[in-house]
């Protein structure tokens, strides 16, 4: 069993860097925070005798050795970056789990077959650099590594330079390390465990994900004098796609997703109409054709809806990523280990993308999900019960040792 | 009669200041562009020979004599602040009309036995700083000098410390200054003259309106991991209530107007279900009565949303005045001088407050319209004919000399 305090002793470490007013966490991707962040978990790796490696995209890995070095490791990880206005678990939490169970295999003088690795993969979040899960998809080959690095941020800063700035950028290239299995423990970030009031969620997938930008084109003209019936209203256009959204996701139970969270008015004043609305889209479903189903729908409600309202309206897919079942080796690991340490239980879906996911594509890969307050994350009151952790990494121990073998 | 080429002269060297690469103005009231506009229009009076009253608002009083001092002014004017998607014509077309008709009295060595005055009032447009039409508001009395110093831009702003910046903070108390009677020439902003191939409008009344704040919160939550029906989307609760604002004023024909231009999400990120949302709601009529309806039926049906989705939804007016009939005396000088003329002419209500409306709360007043290009305004590409404008400005001079006697 792990040390529960232990944990979250350094949970609340790390959190500490970035640390703001309302509880939350700030700490962007290759910002001198992430670079401090980085700092502390390698230390802490390195006082319990890991080795690391650094690849070119910035993804750590740290080391504990094996009977047979020759093996590949069985990895577990996830990220230390955060939202602007992140909390103190996501991400962190599958980290510093993965760093507790190597404490605990050094207490009680554990040696493993396979080598044992701990990673954290660079700029999961998104925020300040697109795309998402940047380490892990230049890792496992999703994009290359100059697609990645030209990225750059709102103010012009580049991956490649914020990386060489903050020195962490390494010499492996990335996905040239290899992988027995991967594990990854996370909150849920949804409300499904609470609700249920399970401690330990089986993933047996994560949705698949498709990002769009919508722009609806009208024209802008002064909201008194114009009647009604000679307006091109943009934002009025966008409501019925607005709602359409939402009333495709919820024509695929359960797992059906549809969410529009940016919206841009413009010119945005209050007596002008709308002369252009710029959306995002965002569809998920952990079936693939039913995601194809719900995209498609989506490109006919906007050609119906062009040539109803005589408005134009492009559509372009930003992102796109196939729902990702992980495999029976490692999803049957954790849910043995979870019957065997007597947790409550049930399967829960991923609608959020997990490094784990690209880690899937190179080996095989499970993840467990504990529960989080209300279901919250991305939001700086994101919380999670202390006990719920220490049951979470005690899973993924278990899980890991029945992979790389006592 | 006036010099045509002259005030399309003048409009083109205001137009600069502030000239966007589309061919419009960004100039928004109390900005450094502003101030620039304001000097310049000062100049020119002085060249004029006029003499220059700016009270605490920073409403600019440009006054040529009259042999009878004592005799409160024939006044006209305007406003020369824009929209961010402005045009050269909405405002400053009514601010350079009166230096034309003075300028042509000057010309022609012609004495008034009342003086004549040019005004330009100070944040009509209201984009930048709410109330709108915010010097002769307060010029009028329907709202508080204090109320307008206190209002803030979206950087936090006020009015008072814009107004001293720019350095026309005057003395004057607002209101203390006679007006005989007030004329205000316009492009129309809508399509009605354009649409008929007239080329005079005579204004009988101005529309009633009523602005509202209407914010929606929900939760966010990140957009993958919460169930379709366990969400608090405040956007999608928001498209509802926007589609009614045209659905009422589709109710209410032909007079009837609503608009939403202006929406605020947050956080407004790709992956996270809107928690709040802000928007502006704009109702119009001609008919208080029926303007009254309009805005009971829309608390009705924010009331119904409310209870139907469970979230929280706050209402507030933040401006209002009723619809304004001009006085026969000024309308009929604008018809007998159109007349006179021989220009095509037909009355047109305007469905755009104008600084007319509180003018006319001190003395009688009226307004001469004139087509502008498809009926556009608040947009860039706002354009008028160089001929329309010198016959507006033709009328103007002749109803002027009508009351301020020759
Ligand atoms: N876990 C997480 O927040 N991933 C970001 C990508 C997503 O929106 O699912
Ligand atoms: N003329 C004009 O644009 N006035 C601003 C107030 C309104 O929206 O009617």
């Amino acid at each position: 069993r792990i040390n529960g305090e232990r944990l979250w002793a350094s949970l609340m470490e790390l959190a500490k860097i970035g640390a703001t007013p309302k509880g939350g966490v700030k700490r962007l991707a290759l910002t001198d925070l992430d670079k401090q962040g980085r700092d502390l978990v390698v230390g802490w790796a390195k006082e319990a005798g890991m080795s690391i490696t650094i690849d070119q995209i910035g993804n750590v890995f740290m080391r504990r050795e094996g009977r047979n070095p020759s093996l590949p490791p069985i990895m577990t990880g996830s990220h230390i970056d955060t939202q602007p206005t992140g909390g103190k678990f996501d991400g962190n939490y599958g980290v510093l789990a993965g760093l507790e169970v190597v404490r605990t295999l050094n207490d009680q003088g554990i040696a493993t077959e396979a080598p044992v690795e701990v990673a954290f993969w660079t700029n999961e979040e998104g925020s300040r650099f697109v795309p998402v899960m940047m380490g892990s998809g230049v890792f496992c080959g999703a994009f290359s590594l100059e697609t990645a690095y030209a990225a750059k941020d709102t103010e012009g800063k580049s991956v490649k330079d914020e990386l060489a700035r903050i020195g962490y950028m390494g010499e492996q290239v990335p996905g040239q390390h290899p992988i027995g299995a991967y594990f990854e423990t996370h909150i849920e970030q949804g409300p499904v465990l609470e609700d249920a009031d399970k401690v330990i969620g089986v993933v047996p997938a994560v949705m698949g994900l498709s990002w769009y930008d919508c722009v609806v084109t009208g024209m802008e003209a002064h909201a008194g004098p114009t009647p009604m019936g000679l307006r091109k209203d943009a934002m009025q256009v966008s409501t019925y796609i607005m709602q359409e959204v939402v009333k495709i996701a919820n024509r695929y139970p359960p797992y059906g997703r549809g969410t529009v969270g940016m919206v841009q008015v413009f010119p945005n004043s209050r007596n002008v109409i709308p002369g252009e609305v710029k959306f995002s889209i965002d569809l998920r479903n952990v079936n693939d054709e039913l995601l194809n189903t719900m995209h498609e729908e989506m490109l006919a409600f906007i050609d119906k809806t062009r040539s109803d309202s005589g408005l134009a309206i492009s559509i372009e897919r930003v992102s796109y990523y196939p729902p990702c079942p992980f495999h029976p080796d490692c999803v049957g690991a954790v849910r043995e280990a979870t019957a065997k340490l007597g947790y409550s239980t049930m399967d829960v879906v991923s609608g959020a993308g997990h490094d784990a996911i690209y880690a899937a594509r190179l080996a095989p890969a499970g993840m467990i999900f504990v529960p989080c307050k209300d279901g919250i994350s991305h939001n700086e009151i994101e919380d999670a019960k202390s006990d719920h952790l220490e049951a979470g990494c005690n899973v993924l121990l278990h899980a890991m040792l029945e992979r790389a073998k006592i």
